[in-house]
């Protein structure tokens, strides 16, 4: 069986991301969902709390796996014996974006490929940076993220407004 | 009537921005021209001299009024009973970004709709950042903004290069 | 009041058109369908199964009227007293042909703005031609036209295969 | 294993296609060529001479099969306990197209997934239109399709001339 | 001095195409506008007249001259000497289509560069096409194209109406 | 003969730039490579670290010399006495960004046109972004850089790293 990566921030997941787990592991039968590490971007949630928070979120999907990675993605699908990287599509299109990112891993190792998964058009607007916007504002984010993501949310913001 | 909320940074208000809102006042009879204040943005102009530049800018338009907001658009258009949502489209397309901002907010409240209406072509390329930059860079913006705007940028970027 | 037209082929009417038939007429009080006579492209339906077809799909819609024309657009709602014409964009966009035409229109008479409204994300991917081609393939249209405009698709594909 | 779709024309098969076939099949083991035939767009080549293109061109990829269908896709790949549709994407985009496509399908059976492959940078301009276009008037398109095509194709265009 | 190629089919000549060729000619100093022959899309003008109706438009440009072609546009860059095409982007984009033709041309000949130039945003919503179907329709193209190609429409449409 | 621009931050440049300028060499005889130094943005390299990368990776064709730039592109346009700016195009399209960018320059100074060239399509994912980001992920650049650069960079981000 081919091991594929799904890689992204989730900072925080959303039902899109989601939504394009299920897709993927119906396809492909695995899928570890890999949070990068980006050491000059600062996201809202710890690594830590990414890892718990996509651990609940996708709790009893099977076939799913969380991982952490930092440095080069090709270089993580490789220590990973994968060979597939998948990638969310929005109607609202982040295509070009990731057009050129997966032709540049596709020029890193031509050994990798990537392939691009509809996500469900009723989650075409969503992006976790709106989110972490919506919620910064008082909005309610209840029907773009889960419920324990929600709750995190509120407790995050509210201990930074308290410092 | 109707209430139209007409929301932006106007971090400078630009032929472009006028444009668009003589056209909305002419469809629905008013028009409130809302100003943003985004706690993590700061603006080159304070908001106080925003609303001192949008007043004499559409001074003489009928039905335009022009208030301040901060937190979700969606809570102040509530708030002002109003429901709908103005935004200028240009052929050089913020298209994409404006969808997903307008799918975001009908979202957040149902009975919120975003209409979209074209500025002239002739301001298809203007955006308040150009602005910004050909002011900075010493350019002439006569042409992009009304005389009283280019004045308070001669002067703000002048204050910035004492300090 | 302001009059509203809505122009297009309705070739076959889909719950896309209805979606934005009801926004704009919740935002102006009033919309007329205006169901364009295209000389040269002859439709599936007959311009008087379209006006029947629209009226029982917008029955119960307060404010909507159904109307023909040939000729220019900009004549018809010349003619009407009307100044606004109501154009739905889709996520998968038509973003550039409808701006061209809204473009040409406002160089025809400056006084008629075009104003765009979001369809539905749900009914971001429907189009007239594409339910044609799938009801001639035998496919099920329930979720993409209102009952009367499927059973009128059935019997005239099944007319148009016994000649 | 998972029966996986490539849907297509292929009047004629291009680099740009097998290029495509080959990286789907290294993903999921097999694939399967599925020609449309569209009794409304009458092609170049007949369906059998498009059967026997692409079992040459496409001789020695293990894993491939060719097939032909008419009617609605979702149908071929019901009949073929099959339900991954591929799509090849190229940088100058179908995007917008194939994507309306995708989402039309899923709406049609909720249980067939599509998938988009990126095709080589180098094959981003191909068509099999521009082929047919510059075979007709009288261009080289040797880099553009594989020998047993630019030969069929010589011979069905100097064909075409003497009648 | 190099010979550069301006090819479209013209039917009609618009006021973009015309700033294109201004704008080209003062960049070259020299500027062949060709007129692409289609065996299999007949025009609304006849061969003839569009060269006519191209003369009397850039009558007065110094440098301009008109030409005619079919077949291969690189067969006749390369019968010409030329090794230079220009084509007119406009803001409404035709981006994607001028973008593979040229990347088409390019592999047909690498010693052929395509120049883009950027027509006048006033223009930027016109198509020949558009200005065909106006004028069909009995709209006023005077703002769109030279008074000569007016003419020459109006003749042309009570003509084919005669008829 | 004309003078002509070609713009940018060069930080640092890659086989998509030199292609590009290759390109427009060919076409007009001269190109002044012109770095801008933007003193908000601080970049990787310094300007003569850039200068000098540049000299290196375009030693050897004929017509091209280094030049650098603050302050508004137009008025160094301007003082050179040229009047052509050259802006590369690649498929995965940055061109809406041009354009506007272009627009607004000719605003500024309608004298000036701004030509696009396409880079070849191999060429059309390479960002000097996605390369600083690559090679500071420890990934091999040799093949989206000339090997001066791929030196320097190693050097430049080893010394970073020990600092």
């Amino acid at each position: 069986m081919r091991k594929v990566i799904y890689p992204g921030s989730f900072d925080p997941v959303t039902f899109g991301h989601i939504d394009v787990a299920k897709r993927a592991v119906s396809i492909f039968g695995n899928l570890t969902l890999a949070i990068v590490l980006n050491p000059e971007k600062r996201g809202l949630f710890t690594l830590q709390e990414r890892v718990d928070m996509l651990k609940q979120a996708t709790k009893g999907i099977k076939g799913i796996s969380i991982d952490t990675f930092d440095g080069l993605l090709v270089n993580f699908v490789r220590q990973n014996k994968a060979n597939v990287i998948v990638r969310g599509l929005r109607a609202i299109s982040d295509f070009e974006y990731e057009f050129q990112m997966a032709l540049t891993n596709r020029k890193l190792d031509e050994r990798i490929e990537t392939v691009f998964l509809m996500s469900s058009e009723q989650y075409s607007y969503l992006s976790s940076r709106a989110i972490k916007e919506i919620a910064t504002l008082g909005g309610d984010v209840a029907r773009f993220v889960p419920p324990c993501v929600a709750a995190l949310l509120r407790r995050k913001l509210s201990a930074a407004n308290r410092s």
